[in-house]
């Protein structure tokens, strides 16, 4: 455990919050990892390694920083949803919307991973600044490392509002809790915050300010 | 150390067993990374990284998840036979037989490394299923790095049985140590069973049925 | 905490010694990850990942391997070095000289982190091989992953000598400590050390002699 970072001593409910939180980004996570894989016509141990990849990398990450026990490991059902995630995505086969549903789907899981992230390292008692960190981290992560295993553009080069968006629903989820509202209520609101700015990047292709010239490469 | 998991309380012949398993899969690994380096013609230095990263990945990875301490930061030797496996390839110089022998060695490793991960997780007290991932993982996260690095195709998007074949083994290993085989025999049939997949792999381009339709790139 | 290694029991000259030279890599790392974004003309959110991601990728990476808390977890004011530093390029905008400099920082932050990295594992407990190792991962790993995430070639494939100068400078560093210099001196004269050929490649192009023949790749 970090020194300075006390064990999480929560109130029943915390724990819910997180748990939920926590099967809905992985879940949602994994299965646009499976269908990346599917979009390059893989076999299903690789659709479920992409799965596992993306569904938990971001969570992975978080614990590791923070000094938790990695959830995955502790909790084998996270790895078995998955595999669930891939099998679901295999049976369903080629549809015209899926990667629609993808695009609809990672924006759903960064928003609920961005509060999800934040609400975790609050719990162990990181400071504000760090809990929004692990916010963006949580939420990116596991697409970063998607992006980069499959060699694709990684999510953090496209110029569309990304992590911006998950970091402002961890702003806003600790901002929230700092002023006194209530866990389940911030969580909701800064999770609808940040699936707002994504979803309006996705629609309107929201973006912002670049850094001003494209000067020559060396 | 990880809640939930309990330190290791092996009897003498386990330790020396994942010992051995540990050094014979750090050597050969590095080994390979020292050979791809050399392919692309780099120094000493950088072959040594190479060797370094391929050797002791996956082991970094699992004992970072499992929550043990890692294993080259408390034993040196580790980083040392990765250094004299790359002076070794680096002697020998540049020989017609090197990247056959690179595949062969890269086979081995991988069905040792993916029964050392599952047997050490499962000294720790991991779930059967983090088991096997842990093989997998331990088994495929050093070439993986090691591809990234040299910008190479991930062995992950290879279409021949690679991923598969680690957790065939680790998976034999979990249920052959489950329903009583003592520890030798089922590491060394479990071994056995993931270089046999993979050298068919390698032999006769065995490979998982894909999925069904190339569908157009977004 | 890793088994074998002690907790840090530092005179407090040690701690300051840690910190500035900490404070000094960061900074510095920072702002060649900022720069590096800047290129690729990023917004300002893109500008600070990159930043921090290169700031304290290299010092993040040796705690969780040395199993010390991570410091910017811990002390959130790395974080905001990092945006600052982002700022300041964002602020700055487009010069001529921008891609020098951010060279030159480069190699004044590889130097500087060398030793961070060398002294903090030693710090630890670790063995002396372990200890230069650690330095040369600290000092190289955040321009790695930086480089990955940028889709550029990783400063691990340059000719020219790179890891080796941050090498020599964390073994100057432990060499000088083991035989009695006090940790002031022996740190900024290895420094210097890796710093110095670190410029010599700059200026000069030096680099190690590399394998022998230009295989045909398989």
């Amino acid at each position: 455990m970090i020194a300075g970072l006390t064990p999480p001593d929560l109130p029943v409910t915390d724990v819910a919050l997180l748990a939920a939180l926590d099967y809905a980004g992985v879940a949602v996570f994994a299965a646009t990892g499976a269908l990346a894989a599917a979009r390059d016509r893989h076999d299903l141990v690789t659709m479920s390694f992409f799965a596992a990849i993306t569904g938990v990398g971001g969570g992975t990450l978080r614990d590791i920083l923070i000094g938790a026990p990695v959830f995955w490991v502790v909790d084998w059902r996270y790895i078995a949803m998955c595999i669930v995630a891939s099998v679901v995505v295999w049976l369903l086969g080629p549809r015209p919307w899926r990667f629609r549903l993808l695009l609809w789907l990672d924006a759903f899981g960064l928003a609920a991973y961005g509060v999800i992230g934040a609400a975790k390292a609050e719990a162990w008692g990181a400071a504000p600044l760090i809990c929004i960190v692990m916010g963006a981290l949580t939420a990116c992560f596991g697409g970063i490392v998607r992006d980069l295993l499959a060699g694709q553009p990684s999510v953090l080069l496209r110029r569309e509002i990304v992590v911006s968006a998950a970091l402002a629903g961890a702003t806003a989820y600790v901002v929230l809790t700092a002023v006194g509202v209530a866990d389940w209520p911030a969580a909701a609101l800064a999770t609808l915050v940040a699936f707002g700015l994504r979803a309006g990047a996705l629609k309107w292709g929201w973006s912002l300010p670049s850094f001003p010239e494209a000067s020559l490469k060396p």
